[in-house]
């Protein structure tokens, strides 16, 4: 009789991969726990279950993250405009860590000393998960097995991981991967950037092309930076709870098609890679979340908040939300959130996001001081002197150029 | 007989205001000369020439800056991924610099001291004319009428200007105000941010709900980061010159709706203004180039210049184009972009514009080594060993913490 | 009789120029109302009250703002580390919000509309004093003398000062103007930047040469980022109020020579102007806390924290202490120094401060990880996964550049 | 027989530990080449020389990089000001990128596929080693022993690598590491980082309590923001090849005990360190230097290049000179220095450099405009419209939070 090598909680998707690592991991000598966490994606949980369980694992952990997820993760990216290289939304980054977290609770809970994840070896997700799980269980010991030379060798391609799930009598293995912010696909023929996507690659979003010829307009109010109710402007419909506000969104972004983006990105591996991503409701929420910003958040606090935003995203990307430096940042950011509040008025259409009107009981903006035909309490003639100040540095380098072209 | 108090170049729009204006400095004892600037707006630039004369300007100067306008200031803004807080794309910010440089020149031939402009006392635009003004010619004198007491008490509003006008047998003054890059419109009720815009409103874009229910696909070839050819890809038209290029991408974005926003932003002068603009070809031009600076340029190269275009916008947004500062980035900038080369296809919808596919001769991007199938030059295993040295510093994060908890 | 034209608060400094001042708004009709504050200068403020009331003041303010300008001012730009342009530390910038805000509470306090100060046109000062008055008290009026024509026309020199001094029976004028954690000197033949400083120009600090051939050392001890105690190491001497620690180290500072620039800096308003200033205990402080900072906090925080800085910083050289986006700063730097507590010890000799060594119970330091005779808890073969993988980008690069040769 | 493995470049020191190194290649099988580059250290290279050959070194490249150190490496460090966390002039970091380089070429010229070298497994020498060879010579294999468990668990101290000479009959094994910008000490009891440096460590640099009591005044001339010539102004000795120059200020820095720091710093690799420096003529240059460009750059040119030069600098710190970004910042940052040009006066006096005045051709210093009594080309009145409009901002910051305050 083998001694097991100690316990493994492995991150599982009910999907090919992970079916294959649970099998292998105990063909290894170790004990399985398997861990799938629910952000929102679709999913049959209970199948999935069942599949682990027939496969050999120890025990079982579904968690509904869907709450979690939405106000601890999406609510400070909502905050930090968070975007990736000016596009990407961020969605996996930032399901990554939320997903980490519990598994290293279930690892400590349970005495496991191991984790283990079927994230591939040149990607970003791998790196996402192992220093969340670093730095909140330092003593953790993370099996990779897509990193394990004993196991790429052995399955070379799709076709390896069938014959071995057939062979371990792995049922029925699907291999959908969503998550919930945003879905995304990466490979294929899609790995020649040239090449365009199909138009049934999507799945959370229609094509704009199919979707409603009449826009739908809600209504978005924050509070400190966050969406806290949104209002369908004709039908009356109002959601108040974060999860039923980001649903909504998701759905009705979807519904409209908004939110596909093409890129190519640089992982922090170093290399580029290419992915089509959909982000309905993050999409809205981004677009709404910069509207208030800048009409209740004063010129130089924002320009300093969008280099914190910044990197923050930087940091998301990367892996690093359970740093210190990301951990200094939301609460930067947070702070910086504590006057946006106020409603949003925008339509949904085509694919596209139309800000259209925004009010704040706190908005920095002074209806009188900018008009047009009045006066207000703002004296024209100074702007004379801002200006000849402001030109006082120009005409000197003028001067200066002036000068060094006289002597030539 | 009076003396003339010396020669003035008008920047002349043939609308209400600067004919108002010429017929006050001539008032004033001003000999007056009128400059207006094509740059690509839509106006009967003969109609205003004779309109000019018929008020008494004694020289009349109309000048095509089109070609210039694109090359020397659309190509870098471009370059640049020019952006102001995050959504507006810097129309008539970028023309002014453009349209002050030639009236300056004018100035100096004709030896006229003063220049003249009727941009109003609170917005950005009197400060974008005469920080180039300055810079480009620090001796002159300008003569900014909406700042002056004598003026502007006069003129309350736009019931004085048409009447003296009428007095001053000024024909038939339009007042449309349009930039070819941009449109934009700031008053009246949309003062009050939270009022949607009339569907009228808009010159260059058709309502995405009017428009097309076929998208039109086209290809956009860069060289050194500018554009150096748009084909159709259905119809194979194809345009070349900078020109055509330009007024292309503006067709057909129009055609299709692209390019409206509705913002609210920080002047500076300090105050919050709504803005509501259209730019169809600039929106086209800065998804595209977008996706293939990404797709070229070093993630490191991409990161420092993000910034530098970040500070770029800014100063293009408060005049500051001929500046030290400005003309220091913008060599940057274009250094970056040596190698951002090569095509993007994409499609212009309802509003929206989707990136389908990019190539170029020089990317980094390695199809080979970022493929899910094939392992390359590319070890796996190397990824274990640097997140475990990205985890040195949180897990040392962790170990403090945990000792601080300890101590308490 | 004439009716007053209101009071006036005036930032008083017994000085001939604040004193003509003085004696100017009364002839043209104002109640004046004198403040002296007292930030740690070496004046005699008795006498200043005395010269205030003979030459009419209504009202006599000598304000004792030493302890708040520490704790409230000087703490937090010790926290940021502020410097600008990399070498001046802020003295008189830091020392302007201080002396603004007790001047803006005794004109609410007293009803007063008027504030007036003798800063000139063409420095900083002005801009400080009052963006820190309008930021505090919105309504208040500014009367800057040195920008009034009638004023600045009649008193074209030292002399003209003296003979309106003299016919006024302002007794006694005299003329330092010494700040206490700055010193500075910017005029007469100092205005030719290639002069050098004579040496009987410093006020605060010894000359090096002259200063003792043997070192003082002491220890600083550090909570949250602020010297809590200083303690001469040999002497056993230790000061533990902000006052009597800020005291001590200028003294400490002063009798070494330590502090001492000599610099051309750029002014908000657009010109270059050389300053020479001395620092002594700022010197010292800013020294101890970079190496205490370092010692205790992570280097991605550190990182974010420096830019803050260096932005903070350049508000504070400008005036905006009183501005949203510097409170934010103050914030955001503030919650970076929760972990910065330690101690340095370090030496000061001949202008120059020496650090020796540091301790801090919550170090990120760990001598064992570092150590080059153990291996701990690191696995040196992790760093060669680290290098391939930050390689991988450079030999992409690489790859592309050859590619390009060869091509060509 | 023995086949060979191939041929290694060793990068040899003549020290102990790359002299065990060479002896343990051999043994494993390689051919080795080594390679020692004089940067300026105090060496016998004829010693090392004969020792590499009784060793059994193939072939002995020792290489003179002193002239193209200075130039090409100290030279646009010096025009960065390149710093590493505020205090460490970047010493080592600069040397490796130059040392590297001329390995790979010797590697490629001797058809070797294998450089070696002997940095640590924990330090940042390694990277900075690496990171070059691989960006410059991408298929090369590093052998690095400090990183391979065989090498360093037999020898686990200095003693094993004695014994292990003497058996090899390694002749005299010195191991002083000297390099030339900057010597650095980071071992032993200074692990501890609240221990004093022992007063003996030193030998670039003499004691600040024994270096002469008078000082030595220089002139450094800058031009494009690098040094040209040094002239001693009282011995009218002058030096103006960038050797002489920079061996002149070694010296000099190093007589009058300029440039020791102790300092922590962050490794690239995630750990604190302590290291302590000494950099005499680095010292001298980032003063003069930081001097002449403050007083001859735009403050806005100044501002973004800072930004640059604090990048700039980590790069250098983490290895990465042969990246692209880094070739890109090289670039800008010698754009900036175009008009960088002029004299700087300083004297060097006790561990400390003073700047005593400066004067340029092309200098932005204005001495007119900045006089305190000529008003020149400035009317002081735009001071105020300048202020006010920078205050409108603040003013409405002020309006919101009354009212904020007035609703609660």
């Amino acid at each position: 009789m083998n001694m097991s090598k100690g316990t493994v909680v492995l991150a599982y998707s009910g999907g090919l991969d992970t079916s294959c690592i649970l099998v292998w991991l105990k063909e290894q000598g170790y004990d399985v726990i398997t861990y799938l966490a629910n952000i929102g994606q679709d999913e049959d949980f209970e199948a999935a279950r069942k599949k682990a369980e027939s496969l050999g694992a120890k025990k079982v952990f579904i968690e509904d993250l869907r709450a979690e997820f939405v106000e601890e993760f999406i609510w400070p990216s909502v905050q930090a405009n968070a975007i990736y290289e000016d596009r990407y939304l961020l969605g996996t980054s930032i399901a990554r860590p939320c997903i980490a977290r519990r598994q290293v609770q279930i690892a400590k809970q349970e005495g496991a000393q191991y984790v283990s994840h079927g994230a591939t070896g040149k990607g970003n997700d791998q790196i996402r998960f192992e220093l969340t799980c670093y730095a909140l269980y330092p003593e953790v010991k993370i099996i990779a097995p897509w990193r394990i030379p004993e196991f790429y060798n052995r399955f070379r391609g799709r076709k390896d991981l069938m014959e071995y799930a057939e062979v371990s009598k792995c049922p029925n293995p699907s291999c959908t991967v969503g998550y919930w912010w945003t879905l995304n696909y990466e490979s294929g023929i899609l790995e020649n950037p040239k090449n365009h996507a199909p138009s049934d690659l999507f799945l959370m979003t229609k094509s704009p092309e199919d979707s409603p010829n009449v826009p739908d307009m809600v209504e978005i109010k924050f509070n400190k930076g966050v969406p806290v109710m949104v209002t369908h402007l004709k039908e009356g419909t109002t959601k108040t709870t974060p999860l039923d506000i980001f649903s909504y969104l998701n759905e009705l972004g979807g519904k409209h098609g908004v939110g596909r983006i093409d890129i190519v990105e640089n992982r922090f591996i170093g290399m580029k890679s290419r992915g089509i991503y959909e982000t309905p409701g993050g999409t809205i929420l981004y677009h709404a979340h910069l509207d208030i910003e800048t009409f209740t958040m004063d010129r130089e606090v924002r320009r300093i908040k969008q280099d914190l935003g910044i990197k923050f995203s930087e940091l998301l990307y990367n892996g690093f939300w359970y740093s210190p430096e990301c951990k200094f940042l939301r609460h930067c950011i947070a702070k910086s959130q504590e006057n946006v509040e106020g409603k949003v008025q925008l339509s949904v259409f085509k694919g596209h996001v139309y800000i259209l009107g925004r009010e704040s009981p706190g908005s920095l903006y002074n209806e009188e001081l900018v008009s047009m035909d009045v006066q207000g309490d703002y004296d024209p003639c100074d702007a004379s002197g801002f200006i000849k100040i402001n030109a006082v540095r120009l005409r000197e380098h003028h001067r200066m150029e002036r000068e060094a072209q006289l002597k030539q």
